[in-house]
């Protein structure tokens, strides 16, 4: 099943709101830039190919709000999947007010996560089109909204290779323990580490999905739960604590999680508290698998250290719904991500292939050849 | 500072109900043995040591109510912690009805908590006076008051004891996690794993704590950070699953916890997660001390395999305040506590003295000598 998290559709952003999932399926329609970046900032849309995806239609969105507004005909919308550009009166604009609009949207956008390569991978692409030294605007615009489309197509086309590449890893009868989502909602709509899970589940595999709540919002409880029954996969919910108590019963026979961005030597930034399922999965002798497009490695960061790492707001941790649980006047330490070394990673999966202990450099060469 | 976490007063055990705070700190009279078993079983009384208190003050509670049901006098309340019993026409009551008062009370309070010892010690303590073979009903029922009283005043001077052997582990300028709540609100009032740092302190010693939230009822973030604070100690509160980090960080020098029931082996009983910091600990080669009374030993238990944990409500993870987190027709796995096998353990700070290295098999030496 393919989830819809995230479209563009008649001049507005729509989105699945995450942050009221799972009681209420709550489609936004999102008219402005703000309001796409307010959505990634807060969780509406999260996720790193879910974010790429929402920071290229934000892009498109901010061009194709200035083209009707300057356009005499004041069309609802302009760009479409279907045709590119609807016809209407192309306004009277040069190259450079294109391109500023453009770089407007990407200030506005890459300041709202800041650990996920897949938003800054997605804006870069958008821009690439400046490349291409086309000097129609109309069909410079045309090309920004089949980039922002393509973007959002080979995604999804990556997720089911995804799943095809690491299914192999998923036996019958096996118990499998998740963090987050790195599912249909964290992307273009099949997911990385879920998406493995639902090829295997095609191919007629049975087994058991543990999911971690993920502190502090929740993502796994709400979300992976959520997907996983939708899908018909057999899942229990554990408090992110419970994990080793999970190890220690014998119940976890692989881990697999997603990814937010990973460096040339193979260390993974990915949801706080993936650092410490990878530390249980050599303390208990298992694998850990790490389920990713190619647009999540960046390749100019030597290693982890490097990753930046989003520090958010104590306020997801000091209360919990309207009551305050942290006393005043008490430190909060509420870091997003955490690093994994590439020497606790059993395997990266990706849409070209698996990188096999990918602690022993191979990354570049992979990505490369 | 000792909190007054629970007391027996003028016929009731007043708690301080831990539910509530921080946000309220409010005193609840207890009135039944009733209401005392479900103050347990909802833990608005927690902590092996305060458990254990409570369950005595329980049983006491009931035979007061016997008695002064029975009494001609009809007096408000019959036990004192100053004179034993007040003055007032004892009842014709035999030391049959006596006994059959304090097993109905032993049977409702038994099954509230299964994992903390410090439960079963109390309730088996109050029945020893029986070994005494008093035969006045009047002197026999001013015995049990003792015992009741004793159990209370002898846990508050172990805990100084403990806080006296355990303060050499902690030097200026560390960083410390702790897990839980193993603090005054814990026990009678001083603490375990906090009584070391409160003695530490004392000391003129300065050093950071770092508390874990402790899903899914938030002790750490409630109990302990509100606990430090009160005591002018600098805390942080972090995620669970944020442990790892803070490790990678360097910034935990040593964890400190407390415990439920410790094997004969060594192997701890701890608040689910303290096996996650106990493999963290090993992983970055820092010391992981247990902080706990002799009553937490449990000689009858070859090791942890033997130790029952408590499976609680799978309510307590997919409500998030009123909200619904997880969804309908998911499976949850939350189970209270985990067992922690004695080789993790650095040390067992006890009032006796400190265990070092338990898990070399000297647990039953060190409580017989």
């Amino acid at each position: 099943m393919i989830i819809e998290t995230i479209d563009y559709n008649k001049g507005m952003v729509v989105i699945i709101d995450q942050t009221l999932l799972p009681n209420n399926e709550k489609f936004l329609n999102l008219r402005t830039l703000n309001e796409v970046a307010e959505a990634i900032r807060s969780l509406r849309v999260r996720g790193a190919p879910a974010i790429g995806i929402a920071a290229s239609y934000g892009m498109l969105l901010h061009l194709d709000t200035m083209l009707r507004t300057e356009s005499v005909d004041n069309p609802e919308y302009i760009f479409d999947r279907e045709v590119g550009i609807k016809p209407f009166s192309f306004p009277d604009i040069s190259i450079d007010e294109i391109r500023n609009c453009l770089w407007e949207a990407k200030k506005r956008l890459e300041v709202t996560r800041p650990t996920a390569i897949n938003l800054f991978y997605a804006l870069e692409r958008m821009l690439s089109v400046f490349d291409t030294e086309e000097e129609d605007p109309r069909r410079l615009c045309e090309l920004v909204a089949r980039e922002a489309f393509s973007i959002h197509a080979e995604e999804l086309e990556t997720e089911i290779k995804i799943g095809e590449n690491g299914a192999r890893y998923i036996k019958d009868g096996m118990n499998i323990l998740t963090h987050c989502n790195a599912g249909g909602l964290a992307t273009a709509g099949y997911g990385t580490a879920l998406a493995v899970l639902y090829t295997a589940k095609k191919e007629g595999k049975e087994f058991l999905v543990y999911a971690d709540e993920t502190r502090p919002l929740f993502q796994g409880a709400r979300l992976t739960a959520w997907e996983l029954e939708k899908n018909g996969i057999d899942v229990s919910v554990l408090c992110d604590n419970a994990a080793a108590s999970l190890f220690a019963a014998g119940k976890v026979d692989l881990v697999i999680v997603g990814a937010d961005r990973i460096a040339s030597n193979g260390d993974v930034a990915n949801k706080i508290g993936t650092l410490g399922l990878a530390i249980l999965c050599k303390a208990y002798s298992k694998p850990l698998y790490v389920a990713a497009p190619l647009s999540t490695f960046d390749i100019n960061i030597a290693d982890g250290n490097d990753i930046p790492i989003e520090q958010r707001s104590g306020g997801e941790i000091s209360y919990f719904g309207k009551r305050r649980i942290v006393p005043e006047n008490v430190n909060i330490y509420n870091p997003g991500f955490d690093v994994t070394p590439a020497e606790y990673i059993s395997s990266i999966i990706t849409e070209k292939g698996v990188i096999e202990n990918p602690g022993r450099g191979k990354i570049a060469s992979f990505i490369r050849d």
